[in-house]
């Protein structure tokens, strides 16, 4: 049931990679009952690489890496743990030449010689294939049972790989019926957390033996339910029970469940009514419409929209009169309307959406200061409004700034 | 010199989190000349936090801690640590005081009294000021000199709290002078990692005693160059050496250094020219003016856009021919020459830039796969075009198009 996960990489010992995939395996493997009961980092040294996985063998018996199995130089996990089991290191040809196919297949040339560096295996290893990349992954068990799966650090190709083919091997080798750890995320926007728990009252801590955590980010605050220990079905309806209490007291706040992106609700929702979006940006400068269009099938909703970083763009293209731009300038309640009511027109569409603000960190002024955010929607000529005056960075501004926007369409609808 | 991190919370032992806070602390101490020789993750839990600060006290007697410092009765750093000093936590009134006045001057009404428990501060601790948030950090020392600095889990938080707090604090504390490692990062973008490996021949795997470390990531691949125990002005001459012969080897695909994005690089380089630019984005949805627009300063660039998602945008606002759509199909070279063109027409810029594609999962034929884009750049009528088949998931290949298309744009200035 347990497991030890060792990632290796100078880059992420010293910080310039944030290790994602970390988090990524700890998530997947807790959902079928495998925990990482340690986790390590070392660098790119053949030497660290081995001690770390002798030590984690000897405690645990168990052990993921991820990490240096690329074509380069400092690539170093194969060799290093392939010692290690004391195996010694053969060419596998068909490998080679299906890479070559591969490269070919892409356009890429004739393949780098420095590449057969991937097709060593470990002696008696199982190839764990590697349908996103290059590198294989590679299984590796001793006689007493004791195994090393590793898999490559890139992260799209360590969660294709751990999907294909390592969950199902640990699935098969495990009973993972009795420290199941199941959660479910409530996700909020537009309240803070210490208001949060002041709504939530007595079930602030935890609800029926459901631990209750708070996850505040730019979106919003996650309120997460985590049931330890329960069988399965007794922790989904545990769960689910918690879950109705809980959007009960905060319905006004709550978009979704788990890992529901708001634009991705607000898609649904106009797609269901068979309403269209058109979105005019000034300070975001196309986020908005990156995000909704971010949503797999979202050209059924989202016909298109304008980037009116100028002023003359906000005149000649989405129809903001001068005389409004003159009287309350470019941020205004008045500027907002008149850009979510323009791009509805020019585009054809029954949802206009509208974000004009001060990222900053410069524009600022006193009367207009950074962070201060106007946001208009416009469904089919009902118009909502929101000034805000949002904290933090200009990614963070912006960021909130199109949460906002998605967060007033959703209440309207 | 050596400092243990300890980041706590559930979320992070879970994955629900992932730890950007343990790389920006590893690479900022790093660069003073600390480094971080271990790091554990426990979860919000009083007794394991004691546990593990505890340990590593006796290890090193130099402890950072990140998160659990909130309102949130999940939030325990404060009691067990104070606890395992021997302190009592005394209400600072004064404190108190600021924060009622904040939330009243953010206009967010009466301040929750949960809020109460972050002004409990442990008797004898330094209070390390956050300018970013409500929770403030925490210095703890003992008669012997060991430390332990608290600071919140909220990255933008913790990184205001290092360097306004801590950072100054650790330097006056340390000599930093024989253990600095320094490093440089050559950004690439356009080419395979072990293609560039072959281009770097016999520097492939460190220049003069330097290593060198390929970073592969959707922007493309970064060469990172680092130096460990030189001094410091020692350090910056052979990595100021070594990056202009790597350069040298690989100009074509080299586009800047360390942290700087490409789009930073372009908004630079249209500035020095007087160009302004425009984007007309499809499959991208404005992830291009997003990113472009992300630059603070670029509204001297960047007039604006068309989000044309719908054919009909690309035909009405942008003027694509309905003879072009037809003969082409929407992804094709010749709708993406005339959406640049249009869109510099319209918005009246110098600059058009232009991407049309299939990002998937769905949509994909024969003829036109997933992941097939069409990129166009106008510059003052001169046009270049480029046709890519990009692999990945539909946020990858979107990404990777706007890449695409700022790089084709940085060759032609």
């Amino acid at each position: 049931m347990n497991v030890e996960l060792i990632t290796i990489g100078d880059e992420l010992l010293l910080g310039f990679t944030i290790d994602t995939n970390a988090a990524h395996l700890a998530r997947t493997l807790a959902s079928i009952g495998v925990s990482i009961v340690r986790r390590a980092t070392v660098g790119d040294d053949a030497a660290e690489i081995a001690q770390a996985v002798r030590e984690a063998l000897d405690r645990t018996g168990a052990v993921i890496t991820t990490g240096g199995l690329g074509p380069t130089s400092d690539d170093r996990t194969r060799p290093a743990i392939a010692e290690l089991f004391g195996r010694d290191l053969v060419p596998d040809e068909e490998r080679w030449d299906a890479l070559c196919a591969l490269w070919r297949e892409r356009g890429r040339g004739e393949i780098p010689l420095s590449n057969r560096g991937q097709i060593m295996i470990p002696r008696g290893a199982t190839v764990l294939t590697n349908r996103h990349g290059t590198a294989p992954g590679i299984w590796l068990e001793d006689e007493g049972g004791r195994w090393c799966a590793m898999l490559p650090g890139v992260p799209r190709e360590m969660r294709g790989m751990l999907a294909d083919e390592l969950l199902p091997r640990l699935q098969g080798r495990f009973d993972a019926a009795f420290t199941v750890v199941r959660s479910r995320t409530i996700r909020t926007t537009g309240i803070a957390e210490s208001k949060l728990a002041d709504v939530l009252g007595p079930l602030a801590s935890g609800v029926d033996g459901l631990s209750l955590a708070y996850l505040p980010g730019q979106e919003g605050v996650d309120l997460r339910l985590t049931s330890r220990g329960r069988g399965g079905i007794e922790a989904d309806e545990a769960l689910n029970q918690a879950a109705s209490q809980l959007r009960e007291l905060i319905s006004r706040y709550a978009y979704g469940e788990d890992g529901t992106d708001l634009a991705a609700t607000i898609l649904q929702a106009c797609e269901a009514r068979a309403l269209h979006i058109a979105v005019a940006e000034s300070c975001t400068g196309g986020l908005l419409g990156a995000r909704l269009t971010a949503i797999p099938g979202s050209s059924s909703v989202v016909l298109g929209g304008v980037i009116a970083y100028s002023n003359d763009v906000k005149r000649g293209v989405l129809g903001v009169q001068q005389e409004t731009l003159d009287a309350h300038g470019a941020v205004s309640e008045q500027v907002a309307i008149e850009m979510a009511a323009g791009v509805r027109r020019l585009v054809g569409a029954e949802v206009g959406m509208s974000i004009t603000g001060v990222a900053g960190p410069g524009g600022g002024t006193a009367d207009k200061p950074v962070g201060l955010v106007w946001i208009g929607v416009d469904v089919q000529g009902t118009v909502r409004t929101h000034g805000s005056r949002f904290i933090g960075d200009r990614a963070e501004i912006r960021f909130r700034s199109t949460q906002a926007a998605l967060d007033i369409l959703r209440r309207m609808l």
